[in-house]
């Protein structure tokens, strides 16, 4: 068994990359519902400003039919770096798309998108390669059906990316509740309904 | 072959029954993901408003574990009859429910509730009785996994019930789009997000 | 629609037919997992305890390979009437057990058992055919799997029998949590690990 | 609720058609595995002969690429009618195949065949529609995949079809175990493996 | 059991209506892969030039987010009416639709479209209710989920549609192989795969 | 291939951690049913007592939202050490719960906690970086759906941790059925309903 | 990537260990239908005969619950070593087990079982750390449920097993269909339902 | 973590490899429809047309049962080389095969094939073994069930094959749009149904 440290998420070494969220791409998607990819994407960008984590977006051909990034992730992000792609289908093959990640100095990449076996997976491979820490949000990144997803997973855990979904992001930057009990409960009120009622549940008990 | 006339859903005959949609009852909904059912619960709850038709709240003890109602359909409805049973589990039972029901003078029952096959299914098979007709928004009702969802529709559908989806309650009180294009399309814009896109790359495509 | 008045399982009508669940059959079930399966029986056997119903127990060929009755369901009734079947495959082909339900002076039955396609659906037909009111609970019957399943269910339902799960069939018959909240409470929570987490939860909560 | 006789298989009033079951055509069935159908089509064959039930076998261009009717029906019935139709998609619409059943006298049709949505769905609405019986077996009726299946299921049920599975149809012929008990018993033991187990079992612990 | 002669489809009282199969709606079906779907829409369209049935489109909205009917679709039928509705959700709403219907004197509708629970389900109801006969193409309609898939189908076969796939459309108007048997393998070739590759291996074999 | 010796899990040199498995919490568990899932924690709980290995508790602010420990492990281990975290998400950063675990001499860390992608996946990283063995007991660690599960149990194993069942877990404990029959056998019979059914229907069997 | 040569299948080094496939264990089986199991448990016991291979037979308590051996592997391998195991979960535990493999002084171990996550996981993870190569027949070896299943199949993959299925097994020691089709097409043929209409539908095709 | 560099396909390093693709063996699939194993086996097809990649066929006894190369893939490549394996099973023992793949001096090899178990495993795990790189085109290759092509994926994966589906293979080869956009995107439109829908929905609005 290892004997490797482990690497954990930290807040101030990570860097998320949203990779070709896109209007007329997501709807390409289909291993994940409509709905549930909508919220899982929304929770990573929540998380992305929660935890003030460098956050750069980048797009491919966003004038042709794939469109627009979708709007609710520029407004979250209105000054982040935003790499419009001329071409480049592998984000890596960009260089202001990497310059943008090298200029924040950090080392772990937090990394979704659509698709997931090529928009996500390429610089995932490539950004291994370079001795970059790679963290796939798989429930962030959407593709074509699950046999695609299952491939795509096994390729990049292969490589030695470390898969997890965006609750796991979240609690393993937050470390401790305490750092900020309220601004994390708020975030996951929002995205994790359940967990809403929870509270809901809770609130309404303990004023009877 | 029927030659019944269609009986369609007609805004000025329709009244929108919402069971049980408590924050402890919901989390043993496992028939739908939280955030389908979320969504879905919240889509029906904008098609009452943005149609203005009469709709009535109930809870089954909302003071026990059950839970109080979600405070989003509270939120939408804050002025519209809350009937809080003290015990009946068929809503039919109580005779507030039933009252502000007929006081509405409208005949067609719009009915979603948590679960399905009790806190929908029984009010269902009751009102049916008493000559109502009744349209169940099945993705709205939630209840303990598919098989017992499978039982209570087959139970309700060979008892006379309608089974239709949200999205086709909110298309059969609309008739036609022009009678409200915009305010439709906001509403279906919110809650389908693959629809949402659509509109999104068509307006950067027709503003290019 | 149908005028006629909604047949609610009423506990001074109803008695519960218990088909087959021996040890040796229930090891062909594969349309529910084994736990699933002992807690849905166990938790009807427990709702004819606690609505006082009349129930009727019955084996086909228990010294055989089929297997003896399962012991819970046999100490939950040591003096129910037992018929243990000499040979006839449809329980109703039984002068004892028709003797049996008809000496309990009731319309409607309330019947699970294994297999569901044969030792649950042909008493099923037959009794309908003999004017009774059958009340089919599925998820406390089981088959070899779904596809069997669910021909089984069409069948009869075709035929005029209501298909509900056991959580229905206890609610229709408390129809007022106030005739004995603590009773219904303890039954759900042993059956429904969810609700128990509620009551659990609630407990604790308002106690602080 | 229907105050209709149920009406039962009877071995008296039954024939079986087995339709279009060639080793061309099977190889387009995919709503259950290519062993799991084998094995459910050869028990119907074994049930026919088992209960010397008049069996009547067709098929469409044999000599095409749908292929010569599986060798194992064929060698089950050697001396039955077998109607090689020339063009007919619908057996019924074949002179030949209709009189051989009415040359039976007999009222009951025990149908099963490929595809379920052609071969066996309109002999079988034609047959309804002279006043037959009519059994569908569904498990020995494959298709090309599930929702095809279940839409030529409620095409069948609506029109008044019987659905039901090949164990069902065994037992309701069989009626008593004791008519002949090792008879059945062998059968199920050969098309069931978790019976045969529980058999095994049996005889290993009775003779300790 | 019924007596009603079992209505065939005829080729020459049938009609195909083709509801809003447009490149934006297309992208909400998720109860179908897109290859599927794609497959089993065209598919439907050979069908209707292979019999020279009298066929009708129409789209919702084309100038909007809906999006153009798929060009494969007008490209089959560049004489067919075409009616582009300006609002009518429920294409029976708009005159010249039932015009373009009744103008053919025919009274077997065979209908597809997207999505399934309002496109179809709408005009199918209406249809019905003025006394046609409506034949739904299961396969070639599409919408959200299965969930919604489930619900739709039950309402329309409630009110008396008949619920089919295009595999047995083709072969009910087909009849007899022999009225062009070279005609129908070449349509069913192109559509199913697997029975090319029977036609092929055949071919191979035979010619050896 | 390994020339590693397989490292067996040994009863005098494991630990059993459960982490997490509170009221409100396991109402967010989906990827198993709520009454499987009851059953494989309590049967891990079973486990721990039958082998009386070192057993340790821990809660996540159990006096909010997350609700209590399930009651049932409460009454198994109630003088076990137990340890409710202030704040710490990741076991492993809390103090006391790494003493407790070192201040048994113990390597062989047993894991199951609610949820998997967090509660459990978090400590067993930073266990395996310190050195210890993990199994991961998957059955007895529930979270929010399959999709997040597979990823979270990838993440484990690639990081070194074995991945087992409960089941296995007793297995590999006990060795030797002869090291104690009659209890393991009553610990399986208790969780496992179709060994239930193979005891009872052998010792019926062996008394005739 | 690996410069390790490929170690295949080699039928003069490879022993097959069948290890407890009795009847009573083999309805806890779950992640298989029955006749998919048996079917592929035969066809295992068809390739050990086929090729000759030293087979070594084992059983757990067959005097007990667990069962006998199912009769046709004991019938297929009348003179093979048979081990009824005292008590020893782990096959490898047993002295005689593993004398019975090294005096075949072969090195590589095709093993299938019941359970996979205990009577296989085991002496596949004992035997690898001695030295020997290990392949784990899949579909030949089952248990409780498909996630109890994931999760064996990742151990022993993660511990240098090769997982395969019995089909693979069978072409691996062929090579060449030339060493003898005849007899390899014969055992697909029995196993294959698909194959064998393959050949069936040839052989008619060929002789036209 | 790996500091090995990204070895990426290289349109100058690849070549694609089609392993029995066959008419009769693809009657085996049953882990994709047979229209999407069509149409990912032709997208295959167009992409080593696409980048003039070398491509070898291969077929496996194409005179008999396993019948002829399906005629697309012969027509896409009537020039290339095709080995027509006398008997060998892993197409690597056939001498022809590996010496037109060593003729092309290329290193990385694309393969498809049916099985995935077998005709695709094979030869992956020899070629790996002697040094070359592989990516296994995942959805081009079809096996009997996803359980067969689970352990297949994991058996590959382990040994060292980088496993993709034939978009990524295609996006990966491509590098950036911008060296032939108009060439992929028809590729990608013909094979991608809602690509090709977002692509007309572009063209139609940004025309308005």
């Amino acid at each position: 068994m290892s004997n490797v440290p482990y690497k954990r998420l930290n807040k101030d070494d990570a860097v998320v990359l949203l990779v070709d969220h896109q209007t007329g791409l997501i709807s390409l998607v289909q291993d994940f519902t409509p709905n549930e990819f909508k919220n899982n994407v929304l929770a990573l960008g929540d998380i992305a400003k929660f935890f003030k984590l460098p956050t750069i977006l980048t797009t491919s051909f966003d004038s042709g039919p794939n469109g627009p990034i979708v709007p609710e992730l520029k407004a979250q992000f209105p000054d982040a770096p935003f790499i419009a792609r001329p071409g480049q289908i592998n984000a890596w093959d960009n260089e202001d798309f990497v310059k943008a990640i090298k200029a924040t100095g950090r080392k772990q990449l937090i990394i979704a998108g659509v698709v997931t076996d090529v928009c996500v997976a390429f610089p995932t491979l490539s950004a291994i390669a370079e001795g970059f820490e790679v963290f796939v949000v798989t429930d962030a990144s959407g593709t074509f059906n699950t046999t695609v997803q299952q491939a795509a997973w096994a390729r990049m855990s292969a490589a030695g990316a470390q898969l997890l979904n965006w609750f796991s992001v979240a609690c393993e930057l937050q470390g401790d509740w305490r750092n900020d009990m309220e601004g994390l409960a708020n975030l996951l009120s929002e995205r994790l309904p359940n967990y809403r009622n929870l509270i809901n549940s809770y609130t309404k008990f303990t004023a009877q």
